[in-house]
């Protein structure tokens, strides 16, 4: 049986994440679900981008990623499935998907055509998407029309983006940049100050800023036992210079 | 089987929700449990009363609402299973159930008069409304007795509650207004400005303040892309004025 | 089956607690999760061994604690199985299971010398810790060396903790101090204030701080219908002071 994978700005305490998860639960009891972000950065999908391809593919081959950062919801962007190296991707077509099929050796796409009895004008989350990734977690086809990757909205972003795209619990700054893409010995200039590579956070002194890999391959500044975000003054798109030797 | 939906003021992260979800687990492991809000209005039975009944019917007719906003726990207040057209709602008799009774066709109600072997003097939710819930879950009757719905503590509350009750992740302010009920062209005036009605976000420009039914029928205070909390300072309480034209 | 417990500073909202999720769904699927404490204090070990030790009790005895507050990841810290009096533990060898250990009448513990395949240097949570405790759940031995007790590190912490060692989402302020060790008469001094002994919330005037025997046994310094940590300025850390008649 398959897995439903949540992404989305909802936050974890309030009425949107119980309300989609009651309908998963209604359309696909069985199928479990797990929540990856509920702290999307809000209204962007571009940060997002980068950060669904970062930690996407983490999870099984088969599993349904339920993606919902929709500040266009209830206007005229479409509804779409995306499959990308065998996972499926459930969401806006507002470029949420863009890196995922960016770095895919395959990809195919849907426009969802298929709307529920009842679609509310705000939360496509409850009424569209998540009806859909249910379907797909049981094995169903896409309930719309398969369209030539071309078709699909492409926005024109960089392959790594040079900028904090998330904020941790702890302070730490995510950014859209892939460690394993940076020059040896390559330092990242933020907020004035050009920080060194460290191989983890016990290498370095308490309170003393660096970059390191995180666990997902993204380049990550962070200070040991304490926060990278409150002594840098980061906040989410905060800009990212590479400086190489 | 049944499904348990919790509604508490208890955070999502602290020990409360895990603590009464382990009751669940143990007195009902094979019920699913979804969380609708984890931060309903603190200490403030009167704005849970109006989120409830808004959010409420969203749900299948045979689940059971554990719900948890005590003030005044560990006082004389009662205990209580109230039936609102046939969904069930566990908690304390402090006025939370009072709109969903008032809007049911059909109410009955219990007092719990069950007692566990230990009760916290500080947490019913997971020494009695827990247990109680997880029964009804499982097809028992409420522990209690049937009494009369004369006898249910009935606050005088209006029908609709002209102020902010819940203020969401995004800064959205949900009102205690039914949408529906509102006249055509109704303005909202809130912190000194009169706003008009828009049909969702992407109708409005960026950072503009408006209203609008949101997904479960309340007029709800947004802008699009931004937060109407921040833009027009609103706290929960805040009082709304239905402008007609 | 067994039951897994999650007590982490992960918070609730981003994405080490979804991705340690899917590994505990992937080697265990049946097995239930409950996640205890999603906020248990950043970078402290000693503040959250007297919550879990608090907490821990209430859990089944054939329950998993998986537990990762860990600062010195990455580090030269060991990775450790500790089971006291029946319950088992999985995390970092950093003092996090001092308290248990200590109140236990039985302990045994285990070195982890198993490693997976892909190890990171900063989420060992994900990595280690997520499939020793799927393992253990599963009824498997602990993939590592029993070792003596006088092995394990233990910190010289006292047998209670006279500070604040968690904020709840109410401004509750809970301290290490076990309630039922505290003199009859027993005023507790925080803040330059001595706080009288309660019963609960609801015997006190709103807005007045007093402290009380909490659902799991510790000293909490409360405010009835307000927050504690607000009125008098509390953060975790701040000293107590047993103040006897």
């Amino acid at each position: 049986m398959s897995l439903i994978v949540t992404f989305t700005d909802f936050g974890a305490a309030g009425p949107y994440l119980g309300q989609m998860r009651a309908v998963l639960h209604r359309e696909a009891p069985r199928v479990a679900v797990i929540d990856l972000f509920t702290d999307a950065p809000g209204f962007d999908p571009r940060a997002g981008a980068y950060l669904l391809a970062a930690y996407a593919p983490e999870f099984p081959a088969d599993a349904v990623f339920l993606c919902v950062v929709d500040p266009g919801v209830g206007g005229d962007r479409r509804a779409a499935v995306v499959e990308a190296d065998g996972r499926r991707f459930v969401g806006p077509e507002n470029g949420l998907f863009e890196i995922v099929v960016r770095r895919a050796s395959a990809a195919h796409w849907w426009e969802i055509t298929w709307r529920p009895e009842r679609l509310s004008a705000s939360f496509h989350g409850r009424d569209l998407f998540a009806p859909v990734a249910a379907r797909l977690a049981k094995g169903e086809a896409p309930p719309g029309e398969e369209r030539p990757l071309a078709e699909l909205r492409r926005p024109d972003w960089p392959d790594d983006l040079a900028q904090v795209i998330y904020i941790d619990q702890f302070g730490n700054a995510l950014t859209g940049l892939r460690a394993a893409n940076l020059p040896d010995g390559a330092r990242l200039r933020v907020a004035g100050r050009a920080l060194d590579r460290a191989h983890t956070f016990s290498d370095r002194p308490t309170g003393e800023p660096f970059w390191y890999e995180n666990a997902n391959g993204l380049a990550e500044i962070a200070v040991n036992r304490g926060s990278a975000a409150a002594v840098l003054e980061l906040t989410v798109g905060a800009s990212v210079e590479v400086v190489r030797e």
